[in-house]
Protein backbone atom coordinates (compact mmCIF):
# COMPACT_ATOMS: atom_id res chain seq x y z
CA UNK A 1 0.00 0.00 0.00
CA UNK A 2 1.24 3.49 -1.29
CA UNK A 3 0.92 6.23 1.89
CA UNK A 4 1.09 10.27 0.54
CA UNK A 5 3.61 11.79 1.78
CA UNK A 6 1.60 14.54 4.19
CA UNK A 7 -1.34 11.68 4.76
CA UNK A 8 1.64 10.32 6.93
CA UNK A 9 1.64 13.63 9.00
CA UNK A 10 -2.31 13.05 9.42
CA UNK A 11 -1.61 10.10 11.68
CA UNK A 12 0.62 12.04 13.79
CA UNK A 13 -1.37 15.13 14.15
CA UNK A 14 -1.74 15.73 18.31
CA UNK A 15 -0.05 12.66 19.39
CA UNK A 16 3.41 12.42 20.34
CA UNK A 17 6.28 14.74 19.30
CA UNK A 18 7.86 14.88 16.24
CA UNK A 19 11.33 16.11 15.02
CA UNK A 20 11.90 18.88 12.48
CA UNK A 21 14.95 19.34 10.83
CA UNK A 22 15.63 22.60 9.17
CA UNK A 23 17.89 23.60 6.77
CA UNK A 24 19.66 25.89 8.69
CA UNK A 25 21.13 23.04 11.16
CA UNK A 26 18.22 23.69 13.63
CA UNK A 27 16.01 20.90 14.86
CA UNK A 28 12.70 21.65 17.05
CA UNK A 29 10.32 19.32 18.34
CA UNK A 30 7.39 19.49 19.28
CA UNK A 31 3.43 18.20 18.67
CA UNK A 32 1.99 18.61 15.50
CA UNK A 33 -1.22 20.51 15.52
CA UNK A 34 -1.69 21.40 11.82
CA UNK A 35 0.43 21.76 8.62
CA UNK A 36 -0.78 22.47 4.62
CA UNK A 37 0.31 21.42 1.30
CA UNK A 38 3.79 23.82 1.65
CA UNK A 39 4.73 21.73 4.26
CA UNK A 40 3.62 25.23 6.24
CA UNK A 41 3.68 23.38 10.01
CA UNK A 42 2.39 24.26 14.07
CA UNK A 43 4.07 22.47 16.33
CA UNK A 44 2.61 23.11 20.26
CA UNK A 45 4.96 22.49 23.50
CA UNK A 46 7.85 22.70 20.93
CA UNK A 47 11.14 22.71 22.23
CA UNK A 48 14.69 23.30 20.32
CA UNK A 49 18.16 22.18 21.30
CA UNK A 50 20.33 25.05 21.62
CA UNK A 51 23.88 23.89 22.60
CA UNK A 52 22.89 21.64 24.46
CA UNK A 53 20.30 22.79 26.24
CA UNK A 54 16.45 22.49 25.78
CA UNK A 55 15.07 25.63 24.68
CA UNK A 56 11.16 26.24 25.11
CA UNK A 57 9.40 27.78 22.58
CA UNK A 58 5.71 27.11 23.19
CA UNK A 59 3.88 26.96 19.87
CA UNK A 60 5.22 27.85 16.23
CA UNK A 61 4.39 28.44 12.82
CA UNK A 62 7.49 27.15 10.68
CA UNK A 63 7.22 28.01 7.31
CA UNK A 64 7.28 24.91 4.71
CA UNK A 65 10.10 25.65 2.99
CA UNK A 66 12.58 25.16 6.03
CA UNK A 67 11.77 22.03 6.34
CA UNK A 68 14.48 18.72 5.39
CA UNK A 69 12.57 15.92 6.67
CA UNK A 70 9.62 15.44 9.84
CA UNK A 71 9.95 12.31 11.86
CA UNK A 72 7.52 10.94 14.01
CA UNK B 1 -8.41 19.04 16.26
CA UNK B 2 -6.20 20.52 13.30
CA UNK B 3 -5.57 23.99 12.76
CA UNK B 4 -4.16 25.19 9.63
CA UNK B 5 -0.71 26.99 9.89
CA UNK B 6 -2.29 30.60 8.79
CA UNK B 7 -5.13 30.33 10.86
CA UNK B 8 -3.25 30.18 14.06
CA UNK B 9 -2.05 33.41 12.87
CA UNK B 10 -5.70 35.09 12.82
CA UNK B 11 -5.67 33.89 16.60
CA UNK B 12 -2.77 36.54 17.35
CA UNK B 13 -3.47 39.65 15.02
CA UNK B 14 -3.15 42.60 17.24
CA UNK B 15 -2.48 41.00 20.39
CA UNK B 16 1.11 40.46 22.35
CA UNK B 17 3.91 40.55 19.92
CA UNK B 18 5.13 37.74 17.75
CA UNK B 19 8.65 36.51 17.38
CA UNK B 20 9.44 36.05 13.55
CA UNK B 21 12.92 34.02 12.96
CA UNK B 22 14.16 35.07 9.83
CA UNK B 23 16.89 32.85 7.43
CA UNK B 24 19.40 35.73 7.60
CA UNK B 25 19.41 34.79 11.35
CA UNK B 26 17.85 37.37 12.45
CA UNK B 27 15.18 38.13 14.45
CA UNK B 28 12.36 40.60 15.29
CA UNK B 29 9.41 40.55 17.19
CA UNK B 30 6.39 42.93 17.06
CA UNK B 31 2.55 42.69 16.93
CA UNK B 32 1.10 40.95 14.09
CA UNK B 33 -1.09 43.24 12.20
CA UNK B 34 -1.80 41.40 8.98
CA UNK B 35 -0.54 38.39 6.29
CA UNK B 36 -1.07 36.69 3.31
CA UNK B 37 -0.68 33.27 1.80
CA UNK B 38 2.58 33.60 1.18
CA UNK B 39 3.40 34.61 4.78
CA UNK B 40 4.21 38.24 3.82
CA UNK B 41 3.19 39.53 7.11
CA UNK B 42 2.77 43.16 8.59
CA UNK B 43 4.29 44.01 12.27
CA UNK B 44 3.53 47.08 14.28
CA UNK B 45 5.86 48.61 17.19
CA UNK B 46 8.60 46.04 15.63
CA UNK B 47 11.84 46.29 17.47
CA UNK B 48 14.87 43.69 16.32
CA UNK B 49 17.71 42.72 18.85
CA UNK B 50 21.04 44.05 17.16
CA UNK B 51 24.29 43.28 19.31
CA UNK B 52 22.10 42.93 22.73
CA UNK B 53 20.49 46.26 22.28
CA UNK B 54 17.07 46.69 20.80
CA UNK B 55 16.45 48.76 17.89
CA UNK B 56 13.00 50.41 17.38
CA UNK B 57 11.95 49.81 13.68
CA UNK B 58 8.24 50.75 13.33
CA UNK B 59 5.69 49.42 11.42
CA UNK B 60 7.55 47.05 8.93
CA UNK B 61 6.57 44.74 5.84
CA UNK B 62 8.29 40.89 5.85
CA UNK B 63 8.55 39.62 2.67
CA UNK B 64 7.56 35.86 3.47
CA UNK B 65 10.10 33.73 2.03
CA UNK B 66 12.32 35.31 4.77
CA UNK B 67 10.37 33.64 7.32
CA UNK B 68 11.72 30.14 9.44
CA UNK B 69 9.09 30.51 12.01
CA UNK B 70 6.66 32.47 13.35
CA UNK B 71 6.47 32.20 17.22
CA UNK B 72 3.40 33.74 18.86
CA UNK C 1 -8.85 45.30 11.61
CA UNK C 2 -6.65 42.97 9.42
CA UNK C 3 -4.29 44.51 7.54
CA UNK C 4 -3.25 42.86 4.08
CA UNK C 5 0.49 43.48 3.53
CA UNK C 6 0.49 44.83 -0.04
CA UNK C 7 -2.39 47.62 1.36
CA UNK C 8 -0.21 48.99 3.41
CA UNK C 9 2.46 49.83 0.95
CA UNK C 10 -0.74 51.62 -1.11
CA UNK C 11 -0.68 54.32 2.34
CA UNK C 12 2.96 54.79 1.93
CA UNK C 13 3.09 55.89 -1.90
CA UNK C 14 4.59 58.89 -2.80
CA UNK C 15 5.26 60.22 1.10
CA UNK C 16 7.89 59.80 3.59
CA UNK C 17 10.88 57.89 2.04
CA UNK C 18 10.67 54.11 3.17
CA UNK C 19 13.61 51.79 4.02
CA UNK C 20 14.24 48.91 2.37
CA UNK C 21 16.33 45.92 3.64
CA UNK C 22 17.85 43.71 0.59
CA UNK C 23 19.03 39.85 1.31
CA UNK C 24 22.39 40.86 0.26
CA UNK C 25 22.42 43.23 3.05
CA UNK C 26 22.26 46.27 1.30
CA UNK C 27 19.97 49.39 2.51
CA UNK C 28 18.31 51.37 -0.16
CA UNK C 29 16.13 54.49 1.33
CA UNK C 30 13.80 56.16 -1.11
CA UNK C 31 10.33 57.46 -2.45
CA UNK C 32 7.81 54.30 -2.92
CA UNK C 33 6.46 55.10 -6.25
CA UNK C 34 5.02 51.65 -7.43
CA UNK C 35 5.08 47.85 -6.22
CA UNK C 36 3.33 44.96 -7.27
CA UNK C 37 2.49 41.64 -5.83
CA UNK C 38 6.11 40.12 -6.44
CA UNK C 39 7.41 43.09 -4.05
CA UNK C 40 8.69 44.23 -7.17
CA UNK C 41 9.22 48.23 -6.04
CA UNK C 42 9.90 51.39 -8.23
CA UNK C 43 12.23 53.70 -5.40
CA UNK C 44 12.50 57.86 -6.53
CA UNK C 45 15.24 59.74 -5.18
CA UNK C 46 16.85 56.68 -3.78
CA UNK C 47 19.81 56.47 -1.94
CA UNK C 48 22.22 54.08 -0.41
CA UNK C 49 24.66 54.02 2.09
CA UNK C 50 27.54 52.19 1.21
CA UNK C 51 30.58 52.58 3.98
CA UNK C 52 29.21 55.23 6.03
CA UNK C 53 28.39 57.20 2.71
CA UNK C 54 25.04 58.30 1.01
CA UNK C 55 25.30 57.20 -2.51
CA UNK C 56 22.29 58.64 -4.75
CA UNK C 57 20.68 56.37 -6.97
CA UNK C 58 18.14 58.61 -8.28
CA UNK C 59 15.18 56.10 -9.46
CA UNK C 60 15.66 52.69 -9.33
CA UNK C 61 13.08 49.50 -9.76
CA UNK C 62 14.20 46.45 -7.21
CA UNK C 63 13.15 43.09 -8.12
CA UNK C 64 10.75 42.02 -5.43
CA UNK C 65 12.49 38.82 -4.44
CA UNK C 66 15.76 40.91 -3.25
CA UNK C 67 13.30 42.18 -0.39
CA UNK C 68 13.72 41.35 3.42
CA UNK C 69 11.69 43.93 4.62
CA UNK C 70 10.01 46.84 3.70
CA UNK C 71 9.85 50.11 6.74
CA UNK C 72 7.39 52.96 6.07
CA UNK D 1 10.91 2.06 -23.83
CA UNK D 2 11.08 5.27 -21.66
CA UNK D 3 10.40 5.59 -18.25
CA UNK D 4 9.21 8.54 -16.17
CA UNK D 5 10.86 9.58 -12.95
CA UNK D 6 8.25 8.87 -11.09
CA UNK D 7 7.34 5.78 -12.27
CA UNK D 8 10.48 4.50 -11.15
CA UNK D 9 9.69 5.06 -7.91
CA UNK D 10 6.34 3.05 -7.96
CA UNK D 11 8.36 -0.03 -8.72
CA UNK D 12 10.22 0.08 -5.66
CA UNK D 13 7.64 0.78 -3.04
CA UNK D 14 7.60 -1.61 0.12
CA UNK D 15 10.70 -3.30 -0.92
CA UNK D 16 14.43 -3.08 -0.47
CA UNK D 17 15.33 -0.32 0.99
CA UNK D 18 16.49 3.18 -1.43
CA UNK D 19 19.36 5.31 -0.68
CA UNK D 20 18.35 9.39 -0.92
CA UNK D 21 21.05 11.81 -0.98
CA UNK D 22 20.31 14.90 0.14
CA UNK D 23 21.75 18.69 -0.77
CA UNK D 24 22.81 19.22 2.68
CA UNK D 25 25.28 16.05 1.75
CA UNK D 26 23.38 13.61 4.21
CA UNK D 27 22.23 10.33 2.80
CA UNK D 28 19.55 8.98 4.28
CA UNK D 29 18.47 4.78 3.54
CA UNK D 30 15.20 3.29 3.87
CA UNK D 31 11.84 1.37 2.46
CA UNK D 32 9.90 3.63 0.56
CA UNK D 33 6.46 4.06 1.30
CA UNK D 34 4.86 6.81 -0.64
CA UNK D 35 5.88 9.58 -2.33
CA UNK D 36 4.23 12.62 -4.70
CA UNK D 37 4.97 15.05 -7.69
CA UNK D 38 7.73 17.31 -5.57
CA UNK D 39 9.57 14.22 -4.58
CA UNK D 40 8.55 14.26 -1.22
CA UNK D 41 9.06 10.60 0.40
CA UNK D 42 7.99 8.51 3.03
CA UNK D 43 10.91 6.20 3.92
CA UNK D 44 10.32 3.44 6.60
CA UNK D 45 12.85 1.67 8.52
CA UNK D 46 15.13 4.62 7.82
CA UNK D 47 19.00 5.34 8.56
CA UNK D 48 21.06 7.47 8.34
CA UNK D 49 24.93 7.28 8.42
CA UNK D 50 26.60 9.94 11.06
CA UNK D 51 30.18 9.91 11.40
CA UNK D 52 30.65 6.38 10.09
CA UNK D 53 27.87 5.23 12.98
CA UNK D 54 24.33 4.24 11.68
CA UNK D 55 21.90 6.05 13.95
CA UNK D 56 18.00 4.96 13.47
CA UNK D 57 15.22 7.53 12.71
CA UNK D 58 12.76 5.42 12.21
CA UNK D 59 9.82 6.92 9.91
CA UNK D 60 10.52 10.14 8.00
CA UNK D 61 9.09 12.61 5.70
CA UNK D 62 11.30 14.11 3.49
CA UNK D 63 10.64 17.59 1.53
CA UNK D 64 11.07 16.81 -1.89
CA UNK D 65 13.17 20.13 -2.53
CA UNK D 66 16.70 18.62 -0.53
CA UNK D 67 16.84 15.73 -2.96
CA UNK D 68 19.62 15.31 -5.03
CA UNK D 69 19.01 11.61 -6.06
CA UNK D 70 17.36 8.15 -5.16
CA UNK D 71 19.05 5.09 -5.58
CA UNK D 72 16.72 2.17 -5.66
CA UNK E 1 -0.27 58.36 -9.52
CA UNK E 2 1.09 55.01 -8.90
CA UNK E 3 3.56 53.47 -11.43
CA UNK E 4 3.50 49.54 -11.55
CA UNK E 5 7.48 48.57 -11.76
CA UNK E 6 7.49 47.26 -15.24
CA UNK E 7 5.83 50.24 -16.68
CA UNK E 8 8.64 52.15 -15.88
CA UNK E 9 10.70 50.24 -17.92
CA UNK E 10 8.65 51.38 -20.87
CA UNK E 11 9.46 54.55 -20.41
CA UNK E 12 13.33 54.00 -20.94
CA UNK E 13 13.36 51.39 -23.47
CA UNK E 14 15.84 52.51 -26.78
CA UNK E 15 17.00 55.39 -24.52
CA UNK E 16 20.08 56.45 -22.24
CA UNK E 17 21.87 53.34 -20.68
CA UNK E 18 20.25 51.74 -17.58
CA UNK E 19 22.75 50.25 -14.91
CA UNK E 20 21.91 46.75 -14.12
CA UNK E 21 23.10 44.98 -10.80
CA UNK E 22 23.18 41.21 -10.34
CA UNK E 23 23.23 39.06 -7.34
CA UNK E 24 26.59 37.92 -8.18
CA UNK E 25 27.79 41.75 -7.30
CA UNK E 26 27.93 42.32 -11.35
CA UNK E 27 27.14 45.48 -12.83
CA UNK E 28 26.42 45.79 -16.30
CA UNK E 29 25.14 48.83 -18.43
CA UNK E 30 23.36 49.33 -21.16
CA UNK E 31 20.76 50.31 -23.49
CA UNK E 32 17.00 48.66 -22.91
CA UNK E 33 16.03 47.05 -25.72
CA UNK E 34 13.58 44.83 -24.59
CA UNK E 35 12.00 42.81 -21.12
CA UNK E 36 9.13 40.28 -19.83
CA UNK E 37 7.03 39.74 -16.86
CA UNK E 38 10.32 38.06 -15.49
CA UNK E 39 12.45 40.78 -15.43
CA UNK E 40 14.65 39.19 -18.33
CA UNK E 41 16.07 41.76 -20.17
CA UNK E 42 17.70 42.69 -23.44
CA UNK E 43 20.71 45.13 -23.34
CA UNK E 44 22.18 46.53 -26.44
CA UNK E 45 25.85 47.99 -26.30
CA UNK E 46 26.05 46.73 -22.85
CA UNK E 47 29.11 47.18 -21.04
CA UNK E 48 30.38 45.99 -17.73
CA UNK E 49 33.19 47.11 -15.27
CA UNK E 50 35.35 44.59 -14.25
CA UNK E 51 38.95 45.01 -12.17
CA UNK E 52 38.14 48.71 -12.92
CA UNK E 53 38.12 48.67 -16.90
CA UNK E 54 34.92 48.89 -19.41
CA UNK E 55 34.79 45.40 -20.89
CA UNK E 56 32.03 45.68 -23.76
CA UNK E 57 29.80 42.40 -24.42
CA UNK E 58 27.59 43.89 -27.12
CA UNK E 59 23.71 42.47 -26.74
CA UNK E 60 23.24 40.29 -24.34
CA UNK E 61 19.70 38.39 -22.93
CA UNK E 62 19.94 38.79 -19.01
CA UNK E 63 18.13 36.20 -17.02
CA UNK E 64 15.71 38.39 -14.74
CA UNK E 65 15.91 36.09 -11.44
CA UNK E 66 20.18 37.54 -11.29
CA UNK E 67 18.44 41.10 -11.17
CA UNK E 68 18.66 43.02 -7.85
CA UNK E 69 17.90 46.66 -9.18
CA UNK E 70 17.62 48.64 -12.62
CA UNK E 71 18.58 51.84 -12.52
CA UNK E 72 17.43 54.31 -15.38
CA UNK F 1 15.42 23.97 -37.87
CA UNK F 2 15.14 24.27 -33.90
CA UNK F 3 15.23 21.93 -31.74
CA UNK F 4 13.64 22.25 -28.73
CA UNK F 5 15.67 21.28 -25.36
CA UNK F 6 13.29 18.15 -23.71
CA UNK F 7 13.12 16.82 -27.60
CA UNK F 8 16.79 16.39 -27.83
CA UNK F 9 16.30 14.14 -24.81
CA UNK F 10 14.11 11.88 -26.60
CA UNK F 11 17.13 11.30 -28.99
CA UNK F 12 19.74 9.96 -26.48
CA UNK F 13 17.08 7.69 -24.55
CA UNK F 14 18.51 4.45 -24.17
CA UNK F 15 21.80 5.00 -25.99
CA UNK F 16 24.88 5.86 -25.23
CA UNK F 17 25.85 7.16 -21.95
CA UNK F 18 25.16 10.72 -21.11
CA UNK F 19 27.26 12.84 -18.57
CA UNK F 20 25.04 15.01 -16.52
CA UNK F 21 26.89 18.06 -14.68
CA UNK F 22 24.87 18.73 -11.31
CA UNK F 23 25.19 21.92 -8.93
CA UNK F 24 26.99 20.31 -6.14
CA UNK F 25 29.85 19.66 -8.95
CA UNK F 26 29.22 15.98 -8.90
CA UNK F 27 29.18 14.35 -12.69
CA UNK F 28 27.05 11.39 -13.27
CA UNK F 29 27.58 9.26 -16.15
CA UNK F 30 24.57 6.59 -17.39
CA UNK F 31 22.10 5.48 -19.91
CA UNK F 32 19.21 8.50 -20.19
CA UNK F 33 16.06 5.89 -20.13
CA UNK F 34 13.41 8.94 -19.06
CA UNK F 35 12.91 12.30 -18.26
CA UNK F 36 9.97 14.08 -17.30
CA UNK F 37 9.28 18.31 -18.09
CA UNK F 38 11.67 19.08 -14.89
CA UNK F 39 14.38 17.70 -16.56
CA UNK F 40 13.88 14.92 -13.65
CA UNK F 41 16.16 12.27 -14.84
CA UNK F 42 16.33 8.88 -14.85
CA UNK F 43 19.82 7.05 -15.33
CA UNK F 44 20.72 3.65 -15.82
CA UNK F 45 24.09 1.92 -14.85
CA UNK F 46 24.86 5.33 -13.89
CA UNK F 47 28.49 5.94 -12.18
CA UNK F 48 29.95 9.12 -10.34
CA UNK F 49 33.88 9.91 -10.60
CA UNK F 50 34.82 10.57 -6.72
CA UNK F 51 38.37 11.31 -6.26
CA UNK F 52 39.30 9.72 -9.62
CA UNK F 53 37.46 6.58 -9.00
CA UNK F 54 34.45 5.34 -10.89
CA UNK F 55 31.60 4.28 -8.71
CA UNK F 56 28.60 2.19 -9.86
CA UNK F 57 25.49 3.92 -8.66
CA UNK F 58 22.95 1.52 -10.67
CA UNK F 59 19.68 3.05 -11.35
CA UNK F 60 19.08 6.71 -10.04
CA UNK F 61 16.49 9.26 -10.37
CA UNK F 62 17.47 12.70 -10.25
CA UNK F 63 15.79 15.68 -9.58
CA UNK F 64 16.06 17.84 -12.57
CA UNK F 65 16.92 21.26 -10.34
CA UNK F 66 20.14 19.75 -9.74
CA UNK F 67 21.02 19.50 -13.18
CA UNK F 68 23.17 22.23 -15.17
CA UNK F 69 23.73 20.46 -18.02
CA UNK F 70 23.20 17.48 -19.92
CA UNK F 71 25.74 16.12 -22.37
CA UNK F 72 25.05 13.52 -24.88
CA UNK G 1 10.60 48.90 -30.96
CA UNK G 2 10.77 46.97 -28.33
CA UNK G 3 12.51 43.39 -28.33
CA UNK G 4 11.21 40.45 -26.19
CA UNK G 5 13.60 38.52 -24.47
CA UNK G 6 13.43 35.28 -26.28
CA UNK G 7 12.49 36.60 -29.35
CA UNK G 8 16.35 37.80 -29.69
CA UNK G 9 17.43 34.01 -29.35
CA UNK G 10 15.55 33.22 -32.45
CA UNK G 11 17.75 35.92 -34.33
CA UNK G 12 20.79 33.39 -33.33
CA UNK G 13 19.58 29.98 -33.76
CA UNK G 14 21.97 28.46 -35.60
CA UNK G 15 24.20 31.28 -36.69
CA UNK G 16 27.25 32.23 -34.98
CA UNK G 17 28.65 30.83 -31.59
CA UNK G 18 26.85 32.80 -28.61
CA UNK G 19 28.17 32.69 -24.85
CA UNK G 20 26.07 31.57 -22.31
CA UNK G 21 27.37 32.74 -18.57
CA UNK G 22 26.20 30.86 -15.76
CA UNK G 23 25.41 30.94 -12.34
CA UNK G 24 28.45 28.85 -11.24
CA UNK G 25 31.04 31.12 -12.91
CA UNK G 26 31.44 28.72 -15.81
CA UNK G 27 31.00 30.32 -19.16
CA UNK G 28 30.30 28.16 -22.08
CA UNK G 29 30.05 28.50 -25.66
CA UNK G 30 28.13 27.32 -28.90
CA UNK G 31 26.16 27.03 -31.56
CA UNK G 32 22.66 27.87 -30.14
CA UNK G 33 20.11 24.94 -31.48
CA UNK G 34 17.00 25.38 -29.54
CA UNK G 35 15.12 27.20 -26.35
CA UNK G 36 12.46 26.91 -24.41
CA UNK G 37 10.73 29.50 -22.14
CA UNK G 38 12.99 28.09 -18.97
CA UNK G 39 15.38 29.46 -21.32
CA UNK G 40 16.41 26.01 -21.34
CA UNK G 41 19.09 25.97 -24.02
CA UNK G 42 20.76 23.70 -26.70
CA UNK G 43 23.76 24.42 -27.77
CA UNK G 44 26.02 22.71 -30.17
CA UNK G 45 29.61 22.44 -30.59
CA UNK G 46 29.73 23.78 -27.76
CA UNK G 47 33.13 24.44 -25.88
CA UNK G 48 34.10 25.61 -21.72
CA UNK G 49 37.16 27.44 -21.21
CA UNK G 50 38.52 25.46 -17.87
CA UNK G 51 41.68 27.00 -16.36
CA UNK G 52 42.89 28.43 -20.03
CA UNK G 53 42.34 25.76 -22.15
CA UNK G 54 39.15 25.20 -24.50
CA UNK G 55 37.60 22.02 -23.46
CA UNK G 56 35.06 20.38 -26.38
CA UNK G 57 31.79 19.53 -25.10
CA UNK G 58 30.24 18.53 -28.18
CA UNK G 59 26.16 18.96 -28.21
CA UNK G 60 24.85 20.02 -24.17
CA UNK G 61 21.43 20.88 -22.74
CA UNK G 62 21.68 23.53 -20.28
CA UNK G 63 18.59 23.80 -17.84
CA UNK G 64 17.47 27.64 -18.44
CA UNK G 65 17.82 28.28 -14.10
CA UNK G 66 21.49 28.37 -13.99
CA UNK G 67 21.80 30.82 -16.93
CA UNK G 68 23.21 34.33 -15.83
CA UNK G 69 22.88 35.78 -19.40
CA UNK G 70 23.68 35.00 -23.00
CA UNK G 71 25.57 37.10 -25.16
CA UNK G 72 24.96 36.63 -28.99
Amino acid sequence: MTKRPLDILDQVLNREPVLVSLKSGREIRGVLQGYDVHMNLVLDQAEEEIEGEMKQVGTIIIRGDNVIYISP
